[in-house]
């Protein structure tokens, strides 16, 4: 059986590539980062998601990203900001996506894994430059010339299954794939699985996703 | 004045690398990592040589990559060899460039840096495979597309000055600079600044580096 390392951070998307993994008959290894990020609600619903999907190993990387500072999401001195800025937003956690790819490319190569999975998005991707396809194409470039194993000739595919979808699409894939939302977290301040303040990107998001899917949207919005 | 982002190890290389960036004209902030190596000495090594060379900044991030596994550096249960191994050694630590370009990737966006350099080196390189200039390539193209930075247009270069020369150009270089390597740590099992076992690799690297220039070597060595 082959093996993947899926980056699962609790959100809703990751929760979604985990299953698309299991479904295909893969042996998951899931990664999760405590980068001191605000919602620590999402390393408990990884943990769960994790879990309930039966992978044979979850780990969670300490790596203090708050230390390097510029993200409303790491820095307590930056604000959340509400839904509906401009640009590219003050939620972007700097070269994010590259640091958690290259985590999961170490654990790769020890484990002899044949994919890294992420759930990256360009639709509703909030403007995040490291969630365009270019950039996963050139990950996969750079990857292919960076480990022993690539080095010497296997083969190891970033795979980022929902780059193309909407957020109602991942949903209703996701929910085809038995995957249980109530477990996931999207919200920038939540503070447990299941409550939500219903105001930021992320939620606001989220519910779009619940109605473009039309299911039942199982999140508490406090707000 | 241009802002630079400089990895430093506390090895000969990084420290050249440093020296180079300063001479330049360049303000220099410096990024260690704390990544469960065996060689803490490292650790204090790159800090003197920080301070020494006046930087405006000295960060030091956690991450533990030995809970990914797979490295004689992070991984107690593997032994670091004595030299002369064929391949890929066991002291590889998977993707590690990758993880520490990443992290400066991270920072020096926070800082709107211009650069990142890197002491990598494809001669003297004991083939670790991140260490050669087509990966180096591989990484600025992913580079160029994965920050808000660089995504609106800012240049970012990887810096990468001593990947074509030997050890005993890179000691010339650095002596030429004031560099003081009495300061710096090679040894894979170090335990303090300025005492090495003389026997593993990085030690036989830097032993046959000194020779080569025809310079004297400040290091003690314990075998």
């Amino acid at each position: 059986m082959s093996r993947s390392v899926i980056l699962l951070s609790g959100g809703m998307d990751s929760a979604t590539v985990l299953a698309i993994a299991g479904s295909r008959g893969e042996t998951c290894f899931a990664l999760s980062f405590d980068y001191g990020q605000r919602h620590t609600a999402e390393l408990n619903a990884a943990s769960a998601i994790a879990a309930r999907a039966g992978v044979a190993e979850h780990r969670t990387v300490c790596i203090d990203l708050g230390q390097l500072g510029g993200s409303a999401l790491t820095d307590s001195s930056i604000d959340v900001p509400e839904a509906g800025g401009q640009g590219i937003p003050v939620t972007y956690v700097p070269a994010r996506n590259t640091v958690f790819l290259s985590l999961g490319l170490a654990w790769a190569e020890v484990l002899k894994a044949d994919k890294i999975y992420a759930g990256v998005n360009a639709v509703d991707y909030s403007g995040y430059p490291d969630c365009r396809p270019e950039y996963i194409d050139a990950f996969q470039a750079m990857a292919n010339l960076a480990t022993k194993r690539t080095v010497e000739g296997e083969k190891l595919l970033i795979a980022a299954p929902l780059i193309h979808l909407s957020k109602g699409e991942i949903i209703r894939l996701g929910m085809s794939l038995g995957v249980d939302y109530g477990l996931t977290v999207s919200c920038y301040s939540a503070t447990d699985v299941g409550a939500a303040c219903g105001h930021c990107d992320a939620c606001q998001l989220r519910r779009a996703g619940f109605i473009e899917a039309g299911v039942p949207d199982p999140t508490r919005y406090v707000g």
